[in-house]
């Protein structure tokens, strides 16, 4: 049987979806199964045959820990999603023939929804036509919305990076003790486990958070403007938290409310904004307070300088241990995360069919949100305060984290 | 005479004013010169005589150490400028009553230009009226555009944040190897010093950003687009660095091409946002690439989880030489960090007169521009990596940076 490995990371990147790469790497090294394989660009580079010999690069321990703290996808990433089986064979067929030529047993995806859903169709194609290669799947998303598992690889640092920042930013727009308004946007399309990790930022040291909206939650403008009002009178600067993705009753997300209301600038050309920009403007039209708005962007999923050590524990476990898995004859399954325990902190790795989490989203329970619809319960906190819990220092170098990387 | 001591903070928090504060706190007690007061939200604060024993909140080592690893002013801030006084004597006599009340003989205001503006005008009172107060500035500003000192405090903890989250938006940007173009725009009002410290994320390990752009240097629209073309086309992402501060030929900010109406300071500064946000979309539409605008916005000033050790121990150190010179006499003086050796780096603290600070802007000298001039040369480099160095660990209580916090 073809003994040699191929890992592929898929979707959008995280600080820790490489500590599941040094997870996969490591184990099958030790395993001794043969030539690991990476897929540039996920499948799609694959197709194109951009693959590269991982141990050309990854070289001894250091590279494997430089690894684990360095974000984004070392392989790089893609947004392809396979077609059906039945509507064109023909690139299931020739994504076996090269994995035959490649002389790969066993095949590891690294992604969200998206990449669980190509392992199905591989694994299907692969016991339709009798093929012995394992695949196998390995979770990461720093949304949190993965079904089954406990939560999701990649949620613990941005967690933690979203709360510290929030916090330090409380402290920063207190400063002037005017009234001012902060709306902080998280990302979070359609939950809002992000959103909700800025109540971890609360402590004997910080207020934390005024006010934090989830899409989980119909979102009313006048709602909204009521209760900003309040607290910026009573509070020497207030920090509101929106997710990305609130929603209004019918259906229109904020910032598409944004889009429509565009303000058009001198040539004419409409000006995009994001739904904390637009929400600063309205509170400032409407109150007459100074607001300011802040988007995380994409720092949010790369600040690998502030890595959970859980996390990086976990990611690597659910690397390593879908190689364990796959070395006992498992396929078609991803690795997940069982909490055994919160306190103290304990967590077991299984490996489930994938056809449970492909295309489930996981959304935060309605009952972890408080009455007054703004804020989240000691449920969340106590959920997900052991995520958050460890620190892994980057490795310093002139002053900046020296990351490991390709080409 | 009064031996006690009054400490202030104002203008714009950074990473490691309150490490200043730290500094004149500890060396005042380490003198036993009295009560050590601090005034609330600066002089706006002291004359509404909201001023704190700050030996009730600082007390002992471990809140010194924690003192110095809270962002933002610990004291609060203020944006409020002394009038003339012969514009407004009263203010003056009030302010001179009040510290003789309080039986203030020594007085130090952590700040930036405008700060320094105060300590000039209650020095020339003082001495009009032959008080025996001495007043004495401490420098703070992440945008290092204060003359005569080498830096200024706060600038290398901005930095190594920049570089170090530039570096990993980078990684981050380049995963789908598109051609995607990423616009960070980097505070800086008219000096580009945190603009040009994207250039530090380079290495071994990172190309860094493709181009940066400084207010020094004159913003044509037409060379930008034509540069981020050429990129955008061989580059698998492009990540291009701009200071909210560019200025067309014409002497409007790139910004307010777009904006509407900016608001005015106290200081009649105009209020800056959305340079990268309107060259995003610019981009988009001329090269129909995917794009992206990120802002650093209050972010870059408050990220004490990131401070550079070099910058804490200057910022301690102009704190608490200020103590040293004004108890051998010194008045109307600002500490400032003279630069000994780059190789091995090494600083001193000398206490110059404040007149050769005050109201002069430091600019990045047009030499340490490339010809090109949309990078900077490696004399800048040699300039701020020394100021990046080491690091000063967060005490992590509970998965968070734990700070100190009044009220």
């Amino acid at each position: 049987m073809n003994k040699n490995v191929i890992v592929g990371q898929s979707g959008g990147p995280t600080s820790v979806i490489n500590a599941s790469l040094a997870g996969v790497f490591a184990e099958a090294k030790k395993a001794n199964l043969g030539t690991i394989f990476g897929m540039r660009n996920g499948i799609k580079g694959f197709l194109e045959r951009r693959n590269i010999d991982m141990g050309q690069y990854i070289k001894d321990e250091l590279d494997v820990e430089l690894l684990k703290r360095t974000p984004s996808s070392f392989l790089g990433s893609c947004r392809y999603k396979l077609p059906k089986i039945e509507e064109n064979e023909e690139v299931y067929h020739q994504i076996f023939e090269i994995l035959n030529t490649m002389g790969v047993g066993y095949f590891f995806y690294i992604g969200g929804n998206d990449s669980m859903d190509t392992i199905m169709k591989l694994s299907a194609y692969g016991e339709a036509t009798g093929s012995p290669i394992r695949f196998m799947g390995v979770p990461k998303t720093i949304d949190n919305d993965l079904a089954v598992t406990d939560h999701s690889p990649g949620f613990g640092s941005a967690a933690k990076y979203i709360a510290a920042t929030i916090k330090e930013l409380v402290l920063d727009a207190q400063v002037y003790n005017n009234g001012a308004v902060t709306i902080v946007e998280v990302m979070g399309r359609n939950t809002g486990w992000l959103a909700a990790a800025a109540s971890l930022a609360r402590g004997a040291d910080s207020p934390g958070p005024d006010l934090i909206f989830l899409p989980e939650i119909t979102f009313n403008v006048g709602n909204f403007m009521d209760k900003v009002a309040k607290i910026s009178s009573q509070s020497p600067a207030a920090t509101i938290v929106v997710s990305e993705g609130i929603k209004l009753a019918d259906g229109r997300y904020v910032n598409e409310i944004a889009a429509e209301n565009n303000t058009v600038d001198a040539f004419g050309h409409k000006q995009l904004s994001g739904t904390a920009s637009y929400l600063s403007q309205e509170v400032h039209r409407n109150l007459g307070v100074k607001t300011r708005a802040i988007e995380f962007a994409t720092i949010q999923r790369c600040a690998a300088h502030l890595q959970s050590a859980v996390d990086v524990q976990e990611a690597y476990a659910v690397g390593a241990e879908a190689v364990k898995a796959a070395m006992t004859g498992a396929t078609n399954r991803v690795t997940v995360i069982r909490r055994l325990s919160s306190e103290p902190y304990a967590f077991g790795i299984d490996a489930i069919e994938i056809a449970q989490m492909a295309n489930i989203e996981k959304k935060v329970p309605l009952e972890w949100v408080t009455s007054s619809r703004d804020d989240v319960t000691q449920e969340y906190i106590d959920y997900a305060r052991p995520l958050i819990q460890g620190e892994v220092a980057p490795y310093f170098v002139g002053g900046m984290p020296r990351h490991i990387r390709l080409s």
